[in-house]
């Protein structure tokens, strides 16, 4: 398809905005009219700087408020529209949007609408130009598709056609379907949007919140589904108003504007094949293999040093890891209890050393167990992942990688590897078996604008799906939660962010100098062994003010002797509405970073113990501020 | 009146919000439970603690889904409630909040509510604790205040009472004149909120936008007034939820809740003197000097060393200015035009100076023409203004003044005063008669989360109005703009607010450190005149792009000639629905942080310009980066 972008989805004047647009690799533009107001150049200009950037200019757009407008000023309206054909022709585009008019004084009756338009679409028509008859979700007499074509129908004008935007239909729950019934010629032009269920007034909702496909709830394969069965071959353009995006670097913007769109025709053509509709033209959409099955974390490297690798290894081996082996060549060491494995690596000149650099003791590589490593690799590398292939020593195995958003590495990790015998010296004596079972979650701190991005990052190169966005209190401002999961749940990834300074995921961010990861979530049987265990070995837990479990008492039926339980070991509790509980502890951070979680999830509960965040939150503060502001009072 | 605020309302751990709360002159706090629950000190402490502040615990809050519950639960939630008896008298207050049940599941029998409350109240009675019932806007069956005294009345419990709060009742619309009815004697508690008027869910509304009274757009005196007739003469507390407020600092914040409520009660005093309504106990609320009339600005006073002194000087002079005057004993010159008066001043040891030391050269006090100056100290000073008294030399002009929010001192000029003949050898030569006539507005640029502080500061030390927020895009970001005005219009100041990094507005504060003033429009009768004279002196003036002409001549039916002369001067354009018609042009800027506007209005316009802020913001971008990135492409 030819994929294209609307100059008011990014940040930046308009040449910063072309260019953006090109480097992303999209095919088209469509020119937004105040974008091309407020830059100093000629449209002509535009028109060579689009040329030699190897960009189409799609559209000009919008043209407001023409059809339907009081009678005293259609021959006004007229001139107005002759103004806009000339710039057009200065630009070298043939397409102009024209959305249903929105002011209270404009007429509905449905012959002045079509005289209206197919008169427009005759003066274009003299200069070899185009209608695209769009319906605003808020127009005033038309604000449905099938509106829209009904009167394009009747006009029936060659040069008026439909144009089609995913908001304005699904925001007012429209059935998108019959499109698939409008000749796909007469579709002149179809913009993508996708956007959070809001409840809203529309237009607000429109203007701030809209966002690239996948990135929000509306079922937009179920909107570009019935295009594709229609006939259409055009365009398919991103028309994104998002406060956001306005202030976000265009040329990473602009890049996931693109990613988005593959993603977009990706799930359509599952759609289709999935309903088996014989649609010749199905195959102008982005093809790619199919995501991997997967099992689980295969291990988690930490980028150390010597000393805090020392350290980190001894509060691990506290919450009862085993030093499992040591690598044939390298300054990097293994851990291991039950099915997780750590990896501590501080070997100079490594991609760790320099992740170390930049960011201190951090995560700095997470491997996924895939069906198949290199339909994963190149699965990722289609959605522009960005490959990764490092250092290797003899002897040493080699790991298909990604990078992540935040720079760290996803190594895919075939589930047949042997990933340590190559590598390690593995300690032979070693016992492994303990009370710590998996990886049940890993949740990341990431910088408040960028939490879209890595979503989309997810949703497309891994097909992960993405939990809603839940907001929890922290008591210095708030922080908001999405959590990611691989489709079979073996991989969860809750992503933390926070607009506020002074808040923990905000310290997290500024002691990483970005992105890093948070707590490390461990599975097990029996929380009160584990704990016990952890406590006795001496690791510290996050501690849990008493009032905590005064309510626990009010809201649950526990006996006394279990709860002092529960307190004396800091355990919290959570329990759903299906009966579902979740025990689960913290530690305190190591290096004022990343924390431990010890986790125990009984009757199927899938949760992450949100009704808790708030509690670790505040005690999580407290510990920061080692407790000095009461002693101050 | 017994002023109170709830711990929810404000940023940080428990203990700071009550040093806070205290700190800001409360009277008394309601504890949220979750500020209890996350705060590692027993109840007995905190009551501890709010003795030594001085404050009362005003109200325990919230106790949920409690009446028309599931028949088997009802045991287990008196079981509950008993648990939280228990802690309120450790506490040591006896009043409780109960909610009306939000829960799908819940009972609407009346019979069933009324008999719940009253054995909730009996119990509550047994241990002399009372009940407080409040209707949430989004209770299952119980959402007005009418219900709920309905359902008090016939429970006739002298343990249960009415609580009301502003929000749940203005943010359905609902008119609160029938709470005067309700004997003030079965109302037990008050809750004051504002919020601006959203088209969105009521409960993320309320969760996420309430603010303190009088910066919102609810009409609060309307809600107090019928209380007060009511007879009711308890606590007046503010219970904010907002996302903002949670990451505010404290102290700051609370001081604006009491301003706030000082406020509400004075207009709510005004509504009652307005309505004759006979009220005896109208008398416990804030009563200040009602504030002065207004007659413009007399003068602006600029802090600046003597060589930044030199350049305004001749910005100023080639705007058509005057060196009318120099101070007695000061290094302060006095700069003339019409009715305007700008004083530069380079004085070392002074406030100007310690200003220039901290923002760089900048606006450091505003003087405005009031009736009365002593009594507008002295509401400034009611209102918890902070006053300033200067080094005031021999023969000096004593000044009112109060501090700004930002720092900057503004004088009240008593309109009689002779402010230069004292101070200042004036010229008796310099020509003043000149095109530039009056201050038409001068707008600030702030920090985003400081908005709401200056409204409430303005609104109530100064009785200035405020204008809606409008939202304007910079090419790289928002911005929102909301316009302050004296009741006579004869001050106008936007104020203007972004939260991306490299906005205009953003780039300002940077450059001051802090909030400054970002523009001074000078209003003229003949634009072109003015233009031309400045531009022939040399006043550098910020280019417009020609693609905004050519689309002013398809919006409007200039001719040729008249749209080139706007476009050489770099003449702005607006026309509102009425007529009124605004004509402005924009220097650049001077050191890079204010700039000047000459602005002409006919036929009443009464705004800004908003529709020409994104072209300025653009073309300011642009003049920033020097034109670099587009010469770059």
């Amino acid at each position: 398809m030819q994929r294209s972008i609307a100059t008011v989805s990014l940040s930046g004047t308009l040449p910063e905005k072309l260019e953006a647009i090109a480097a992303a690799g999209f095919d088209g533009v469509e020119i937004f009219e105040n974008d091309l107001l407020y830059y100093d150049g000629s449209p002509r200009e535009i028109r060579q700087m689009c040329a030699d950037l190897g960009i189409a200019i799609t559209l000009f757009q919008p043209f407001r408020d023409f059809e339907g407008c009081r009678r005293d000023r259609l021959s006004r309206n007229l001139e107005r529209a002759e103004r806009k054909f000339d710039l057009m022709q200065e630009l070298g585009t043939d397409l102009v949007l024209v959305c249903s008019n929105a002011s209270a004084d404009s007429v509905g009756d449905e012959q002045i609408l079509i005289d209206d338009l197919r008169l427009l679409a005759e003066r274009a028509g003299a200069r070899g130009l185009r209608i695209g008859y769009e319906a605003l979700a808020w127009g005033r007499h038309v604000n449905t598709y099938q509106q829209v074509w009904n009167i394009v129908r009747q006009a029936d004008h060659p040069n008026l056609g439909v144009l089609l935007d995913s908001f304005h239909t699904l925001s007012l729950k429209g059935d998108p379907s019959a499109i698939a019934e409008i000749p796909g010629d007469k579709i002149f032009f179809v913009q993508m949007a996708d956007a959070p269920i809001l409840a809203m007034d529309v237009l607000e909702w429109s203007r701030h919140f809209r966002c690239f496909p996948g990135q929000g709830e509306f079922d937009l394969p179920g909107f570009l589904a019935p295009i594709i069965k229609s006939g259409y071959t055009g365009p398919l353009s991103l028309e994104i108003f998002n406060d956001g995006f306005r202030a976000a670097p265009p040329r990473a913007n602009a890049a996931d504007g693109l990613r988005s769109l593959l993603y977009l025709e990706e799930k359509t053509r599952q759609r289709l094949a999935e309903e088996a509709s014989a649609v010749g033209n199905a195959d102008i959409l982005f093809a790619t293999p199919p995501a991997s099955e997967y099992d689980g974390i295969e291990f988690l490297e930490f980028a150390v040093d010597d000393n805090l690798g020392a350290k980190l290894s001894h509060w691990l081996e506290r919450l009862g890891f085993v030093k499992a082996g040591q690598h044939r060549s390298k300054n990097v060491s293994l851990l291991r209890q039950g099915d997780i494995n750590l990896i501590l690596n501080s070997e100079p000149y490594s991609f760790a050393h320099s992740f170390f650099e930049a960011h201190g003791p951090s995560l700095c590589a997470t491997a996924i167990r895939v069906k198949n490593s290199a339909s994963a690799l190149e699965r990722a590398v289609a959605y522009k992942g960005q490959p990764y292939r490092g250092l290797v020593g003899p002897n040493e195995l080699e790991l298909a990688a990604v990078r992540a958003p935040d720079g760290s590495l996803i190594y895919l990790v075939d589930q047949q590897a042997d990933v340590y015998g190559t590598d390690f010296n593995l300690q032979p004596g070693a016992v492994i078996g303990a009370g710590l079972k998996r990886i049940d979650h890993m949740a990341m701190a990431l910088p408040a604008d960028s939490l879209d991005s890595w979503v989309l990052f997810y949703k497309s190169l891994l097909d992960f799906e993405a939990d809603d966005e839940v907001v929890l209190p922290d008591p210095y401002g708030l922080v908001k939660s999405r959590a990611l999961r691989s489709r079979c749940s073996s991989i969860r990834l809750p992503l933390n962010i926070s607009e506020n300074r002074n808040t923990a995921i905000s310290h997290a961010l500024s002691s990483y100098r970005g992105s890093g990861v948070h707590h490390i979530a461990f599975d097990c049987d029996d929380i009160f062994a584990q704990v016990s265990r952890a406590k006795e070995a001496g690791v510290p837990l996050l501690d849990i003010p008493l009032n905590y479990y005064d309510d626990l008492a009010a809201r649950f039926d526990f006996d006394d002797e279990f709860l002092s339980e529960l307190a004396y070991f800091n355990v919290l509790y959570d329990r759903d509405a299906q009966g579902g509980e979740l025990f689960h502890v913290y530690t305190e951070p190591f290096e004022g970073r990343f924390f431990f979680e010890i986790i125990q999830r009984k009757n199927g509960y899938a949760g992450y113990g949100a009704a808790n965040v708030a509690v670790r939150l505040a005690a999580m503060a407290k510990s920061r501020s080692g407790g000095l502001r009461h002693a101050k009072l």
